[in-house]
């Protein structure tokens, strides 16, 4: 039999591709030689972030909730049972895809894919046959070539250890660096951070990045800007990056076209070869898992005659570190970069009353990015850039104003719910 | 001297307008003869939730962290002491909000207004005239005719306590009574919810009402529903709904229209009297802060002759319980009562992979209502309703949705960041 499609990789991408492929009909293989959910759901986003709500719960238990009035002796961080938690969670999850999958009527091939080739009829994977292939491996950490590597963790170690290290090198300053700097330093360890470049937080807004530095070097983590490691010794992270597994699984069988280590896709997803399409981390082109599932979307809209395109210049990013920074659409530098003349508002946190009632002391930072639309000169949010819980929950408020391209003129005229915290883009708003 | 505008009350409506006004150029005199900040500032919205927070941290304390791996000794409410930091919280946002009346050049008159009447040249408001007038004077508690009532608490008694009550009665479930329920269950009193209808949570979606009462229920809070109190005895709360503000202050020397007392409103906030707008709690229509502040702004944008209009579609309410229930639109029944053909949508928040890691054994719900657009013949959205945390921070995205009547096709490009609990609104948009 000819299957409609065969997907390959079973994690963000993969999953939601084949539950809406086989939900619309399309006889659908999925092949995933580990569990169900990838990286993301399995040795990164879910696991790290069952463990950081562990962690903020112990940061105040050890007298962070003493300035609310809530005091108690003896905090006790039982690191094993918190893991095993986070076990839980995540086996539930990916229980939770796999009915989800069998129910929609996708097959769940158990075993390494390896693409024989193109026939008249589609393409051989293993020992299957499909009219479309839809390519979703992934990515993996990028190693530098540092003395002793291989005795650093990865994502996938760090997130398995069972007890806290005494001290721990965090190398590179990253969104992934950056959580397990936070969760580890909460759990007692004491966390360095290692970054190469000027800055923390990646492509971060730098005001973001330097205020989120200043927060985490007043609870106590070292941070070393502008540095590299001669030498790993020690328990250290490498979270120096991941690049796209875009080789191996037979991918050249099918003269498969990859640029700067990506397979290279259009805005429908597909790659070089008609049929074949790409999602997720694997094309390297925002390497998130909110933006694989859209690609996914946008792939399987395409197999199907749908109308679908893929559009990046709404996607959010989040950092989970404690407290949490969101990102979305362009900073004011890489706006007046592309010579642009956009403006932006910058705002303290403090200027919501729910901040501040939940956050004692708390710092934050709220920046909107504008420019003029060149058809009515109406000023037109670009950009979000947030530090403050719960960011990560805000932001998808951004997510639905730039995906819409709202002026500050209809932005003005949503309704936020008093108190909140996302009422801190109507206070910006209202200063722009 | 004859202002452009005097407005009369300084809560969230008033403060919000003069702000806003004399930002634009007008001159602008606002009486108050409290505190600015209003109701919902000094003895409402802000309060309660800077309480809320003490006692879910107190919650976390007393064992609601142990699942999490997290535990300690002796856990202790100091009430007096959260009080106090609830009053300081306060007292720095009013100090906040004075600071921006007077930056913008915003007269304050620290006493209470009486309309002396209309002239040619506009109004005379105590020893004051001005051009336009914006009525801002909110509302006030309801006490129902029960033997006792005089000794019942309303929200500005219960939010002073500064020791918690072994017993409490809250008289009205609705999204006061809840909240105050919620908080001294907490803080340790033993809670009597006591309701006259057959449902918690006012006007909320019925199965929200239903998971929240279940969810209080289980944690001990009692709930006596279809149940009238024929005497008040003990320490009771009484949270049976709050009036407008419509009579005194002189209104009935200018002829104001008063109806089912409320002071009635056009779409542009103006009252029956051409330069008299009402914004806020006064004018009864939906008696929340934020609609205050969209209020405020239409009103002012129509003196300064900007055209604008109020519209409710896109409201969003929130109960600040633990979980938060959140809703904005149509509920269902609602919309069936209106006999149109909406159909929903219903999802345990345990779909979203935030919500599991943040909330072991949480319940939640996400609804969402539709229905086809006449001209179009899409599905769009017009009605969301979720019970879960962070719904209040969450729901603003369902305002910026709604306002600009988005279809299912749209919303299911917006990009959520994964891993958040907003992502429940993608998930259900999928199931629809």
């Amino acid at each position: 039999m000819i299957a409609d499609l065969i997907i390959i990789g079973g994690g963000p991408a993969g999953y939601h591709a084949a539950e809406l492929a086989a939900k619309n009909g399309l006889t659908t293989v999925l092949f995933e030689k580990r569990a169900v959910g990838g990286v993301c759901l399995n040795e990164g986003c879910i696991p790290s972030k069952a463990l950081l709500h562990t962690a903020k719960l112990y940061d105040y238990a050890k007298g962070g909730a003493a300035p609310y009035g809530v005091r108690c002796d003896n905090p006790v961080l039982d690191y094993a049972a918190a893991v095993k938690r986070k076990d839980k969670v995540v086996k539930k999850l990916v229980a939770g895809i796999e009915a989800s999958l069998k129910n929609a009527g996708v097959e769940i091939v158990r075993e390494a894919a390896e693409i024989q080739g193109r026939t008249e009829s589609g393409f051989t994977v293993s020992d299957r046959q499909a009219k479309n292939l839809l390519l979703c491996t992934g990515s993996e950490p990028v190693l530098p070539p540092i003395k002793g590597i291989e005795k650093a963790l990865t994502n996938r170690e760090i997130l398995a250890l069972t007890e806290v290290p005494k001290e721990l090198t965090v190398l590179g300053g990253g969104v992934i660096g950056l959580e397990m700097a936070s969760l580890f330093h909460s759990a007692g360890s004491a966390v360095t951070v290692v970054e190469m470049t000027d800055k923390i937080a990646g492509s971060f807004d730098r005001d973001i990045s330097e205020l989120l530095q200043k927060i985490y070097e007043k609870k106590g983590v070292t941070f070393k800007l502008n540095t590299k490691l001669d030498e790993i010794t020690g328990t250290t992270l490498v979270s120096t990056g991941r690049r796209p597994a875009a080789a191996g699984n037979g991918f050249e069988n099918i003269n498969l076209l990859v640029e700067n280590g990506a397979v290279v896709t259009d805005e429908t997803m597909q790659t070089n070869i008609p049929g074949v399409y790409a999602a997720g981390d694997v094309n390297g082109k925002s390497m998130l898992a909110h933006t694989a599932y859209r690609e996914a979307e946008v792939a399987v809209n395409t197999i199907l005659g749908k109308k679908d395109k893929m559009e990046y210049n709404a996607i959010p990013s989040v950092i989970y570190t404690n407290p949490e920074a969101a990102s979305i659409g362009e900073t004011l530098e890489r706006a007046k970069a592309k010579g642009t003349n956009a403006a932006e508002t910058s705002l303290s946190m403090m200027y919501s009353g729910r901040f501040m009632a939940d956050n004692e002391r708390g710092e934050g930072l709220c920046k909107l990015v504008w420019d003029r639309d060149p058809q009515t000169a109406a000023a037109r949010l670009i950009g979000a850039h947030m530090l403050g819980n719960p960011a990560s929950e805000i932001i998808s408020t951004l997510s639905a104003v730039l995906f819409r391209e709202m002026t500050i003129g209809q932005i003005k005229k949503i309704v936020f719910p008093h108190p909140t915290v996302s009422e801190i883009v109507k206070e910006a708003v209202f200063h722009a």
